[in-house]
């Protein structure tokens, strides 16, 4: 371990979060750019020696994109030897003119935290840290090529998402609060990215017993309205 | 970080194992005790420099259980500054005449990776490795206390398990190849600890999709015995 060169973090340990935007339409994934590097990468950080894991990562979000009161459930740990990449580390600390001798634990090997958020792009302006050119949205199939294993990190998120969709779209407000099964059918549609059939999406969604299904009021041709829902 | 005389492992990480084991009926948990500290605790360890994280736990739980091939999941870090305790450290490297000085690394703080698992527990015979006076079954409401926060790190792996069951018990072989849905009900019903109503209990794992329901015998009574299912 190259312990004695950093009081101030916990080593060989980081955390790195895939933070989905989504419209209703469109889902993104935000992504850092490093100065003088071309390296692109989430943002991620470490853990202080005297902070929990979970300050850890709602500081070091705000810190690197701007962003607030982001919560963000992990997801997985990454710890394969092969996943460190040492060369890209040097360029990063290069590039932000770090003084490789103080920064070397950096270079060591480095288990990861993964989390995952999902928020509305249209409501936060991210905005880079320090050691970053720029940090954007990008669409998830035109993701650049990430540094390290993000892009695999930034798969399997999308994968976890997608397997918790339900839970994670209440309290999202992506759609209105009352809305039809064909509304929600259309934001499933768009991160799942793919056509799902009528007829088993709403049997599905029902068994799920997290709607709330709204009597229709009877007024002009409410008859022929579809039914409104609302999450539970 | 207490680095310098820990030239093995990575500091300040841990793993620890919540291995759940089921009959069909009875759910219970794999506890460790360690020699002459009447300390109680779930299977753990430390990862090696050169490990993957998935290797360490892999071989951690065959040295520490006796048991090989256990298939364990992540389901959650551990990160508190408060979960840490040097004093129950201290007692189990003195109950086993271990050196302080040469092992005070692990007097430090430790953020740890939960696993899991569910296996048979009729089908295994768990060793105590050379740390531990015995390793044994707990029924899941009769825990004994146990060192730092491992009850709450088996509560939450009972809560991840509950939420997974269809996939756990899929391959798990405590049903028979096929079964009736009663017999799938009442393995719920074990593993939940409460009583499940017959029509939504057949109507939820009817819409999970995980069910092939088999076509009825017609011989003898055959017209009047339950459908019986397998897994797809």
């Amino acid at each position: 371990m190259k312990g004695p060169d950093n009081k101030n973090f916990i080593p060989n340990l980081s955390f790195d979060c895939v933070i989905f935007g989504f419209n209703g339409k469109l889902l993104k994934i935000l992504i850092l750019e490093y100065h003088n590097t071309g390296l692109f990468a989430l943002p991620g950080g470490f853990i202080e020696v005297g902070q929990s894991l979970e300050e850890a990562v709602k500081k070091g979000v705000e810190e690197r994109t701007g962003l607030k009161n982001v919560f963000l459930d992990q997801f997985q740990v990454f710890g394969n030897l092969e996943r460190s990449d040492p060369e890209a580390m040097r360029r990063i600390l290069k590039g932000n003119n770090k003084n490789l001798n103080e920064n070397n634990w950096m270079l060591d090997r480095f288990i990861t935290v993964g989390h995952y958020a999902l928020i509305n792009y249209e409501k936060v302006t991210p905005k880079p840290d320090h050691l970053s050119d720029s940090i954007g949205w990008y669409a998830i199939d035109e993701l650049p090529r990430l540094m390290m294993d993000h892009n695999e990190i930034a798969n399997k998120a999308l994968q976890v998402l997608r397997n918790n969709l339900s839970e994670k779209l209440i309290g999202m407000n992506l759609l209105p609060q009352k809305f039809t099964m064909k509304e929600l059918q259309s934001v499933f549609e768009a991160v799942l990215d793919q056509n799902l059939r009528r007829t088993t999406f709403q049997r599905k969604m029902l068994s799920l017993d997290i709607l709330e299904r709204h009597e229709k009021l009877f007024q002009g041709k409410a008859h022929k309205a579809p039914y409104l829902y609302s999450f539970k």
